[in-house]
């Protein structure tokens, strides 16, 4: 019991939330709705222990771990959020072996306690407290970035799976024996919706003599989100013809998912998907609409709310 | 309290569950684990009354409601399980209007309470409670029969949907612009591994000259499961290439939704299904397992254990 003279009212738990990418480290500090700071620094490529002490700076520049009751960390890759590992995350040097990312951000913060989850479930997870799923019962939420990543909210819990490993929709089949993904499978989501996959299918057409856009604008540099905009906005045909497939193949997973699990509602979030916009979004609903069977069924597919802090925002509400 | 001399121990609760067919009415009395007794008759093919009435006299014939809890019943079609409604039941003539079927049964049967749910959902929750997925937390049910349909346990609950209609993986995509389905779409499972399209599709191969044992066997009378058991012992082509691409189109599907999902266990039951058995139930294991990006994936493919009484033996827990 409260004695007298001593405030019974609950402080507000601060947290931090952490996203790791492949080429930032972005952090915020939350409490209750509000990000009170944030900060980031480049993605070292020099392997575990730089990339460690980034994340321990950019907690740093947040203002340090005084009052905070956690740290959460998205991470690409396979992650066991219980055992707090990370491993097979491509894109980040070093982390193809299992890492005890937790443990390790734990000592190299002094002691705050850390957890991990994969760094699009975090995003989902945002957006599922405080964006554009707040709420809502059941959400499908497919981040389109470099690759193609998922969360799953149902009966509003975000489901982890039974090996932790749920949400994989860039990897779910949509269209057999059709174009190879990164992952060595083939006809892949991500195959046709990945920003990565995109662009090396760009290249090639432009070596085969298709000149596009895209190339000019990128050279040898990444193809990013911006350039794809500025060449679908030239009218450039083979960025019309690559994005208009994306959005064929996000309608058919989208379609797919909603009948089997009759989720109503879809959010859409990630690099490629931000900076293309509604528009984008609209002709996704338009293609999944179509092809479900249910004509009357209340389908919704909506853009993040919260953008690029979606995932460090998910982060930190897993900390708490 | 309970007084002395007056037992505490509470008496079993005793239910029935009906499955409703488009052929029969098949109906069981379970107590516990327990099948007490079963009955059945044809499916009347003369609307909505003498389906009720047909329904009362299995009742009946099982005995009566006399310490009965409930009546549940499985049904095709969209089944709204809190209205205790049916409609859209194709093989069910005067049930595509919208029907009351819960309370016309209660009414018929001396007023016990009855409560519906689709008939795949009714024989999944009865692998899951009693069958081959007993006690796993999650598990896809496909139910092969004329149609396809399914059933998802996660986190050991049946899921329902947010607008009642989960389950329909017959009406996913497994190859865009694809087959034609009895629902109209394109390339969906159904059209590919539904005993209903494989009849559609063997005739129309027979016509064009692929002359076939599955025409032989069945005349002008429904290609039924044992004739396409019948055709594949003898090394019919026709039937041997379309249950490689049943088998093929479930493989697609099930490699998906496990990728997405993350649900390690999927019982294949339904009267094609159970008919082939186990060699066909382990081809759709080895052909999932093939699509799957996560190639140490604990994947298991088993065929149903509670066989054609599944749907009544989960109806009947429905109803308890």
């Amino acid at each position: 019991m409260a004695g007298p003279g001593r405030s019974t009212r609950k402080p507000k738990a601060r947290s931090i939330g952490i996203d790791l990418g492949g080429t930032k480290v972005y952090g915020v500090v939350l409490q209750d709705r509000q990000v009170l700071a944030q900060a980031k620094r480049p993605t070292p490529p020099t392997g575990v222990d730089d990339v460690v002490r980034t994340i321990a700076e950019v907690v740093q520049d947040l203002g340090g771990t005084e009052g905070v009751v956690g740290i959460g960390i998205g991470a690409p890759g396979l992650v066991d959020g219980t055992a707090g590992t990370i491993h097979r995350a491509p894109n980040l040097p070093g982390f193809d072996q299992l890492v005890a990312l937790a443990s390790l951000v734990t000592s190299a913060v002094g002691g705050t306690p850390v957890c991990l989850d994969n760094d699009v479930r975090a995003a989902v997870r945002g957006e599922h407290s405080l964006g554009a799923a707040e709420g809502q019962a059941d959400v499908l939420g497919i981040w389109v970035g470099t690759g193609v990543g998922g969360g799953i909210v149902l009966d509003g819990r975000l489901r982890a799976g039974s090996t932790g490993v749920a949400g994989e929709i860039g990897h779910t089949i949509v269209k057999p024996g059709g174009r190879r993904c990164g992952c060595g499978g083939r006809g892949h989501l991500e195959a046709y919706a990945g920003r990565g996959s995109m662009e090396r299918r760009a290249r090639k057409r432009h070596g085969n003599g298709h000149k596009t856009r895209l190339v000019q604008l990128a050279g040898d540099a990444r193809m990013t989100s911006s350039v794809w905009a500025k060449a679908l906005e030239d009218g450039d045909k083979v960025a019309v013809k690559l994005v208009d497939k994306a959005i064929g193949a996000l309608g058919v997973a989208i379609a797919s998912e909603v009948t089997l699990l009759d989720v109503p509602l879809v959010v859409i979030g990630g690099g490629l998907a931000d900076k293309l916009g509604e528009p984008f979004v609209a002709r996704i609903e338009d293609e999944a609409k179509k092809l479900i069977t249910n004509a009357g069924y209340p389908l919704r597919v909506v853009a993040s709310a919260l953008q690029d802090r979606a995932g460090a925002m998910g982060a930190a509400l897993l900390a708490r």
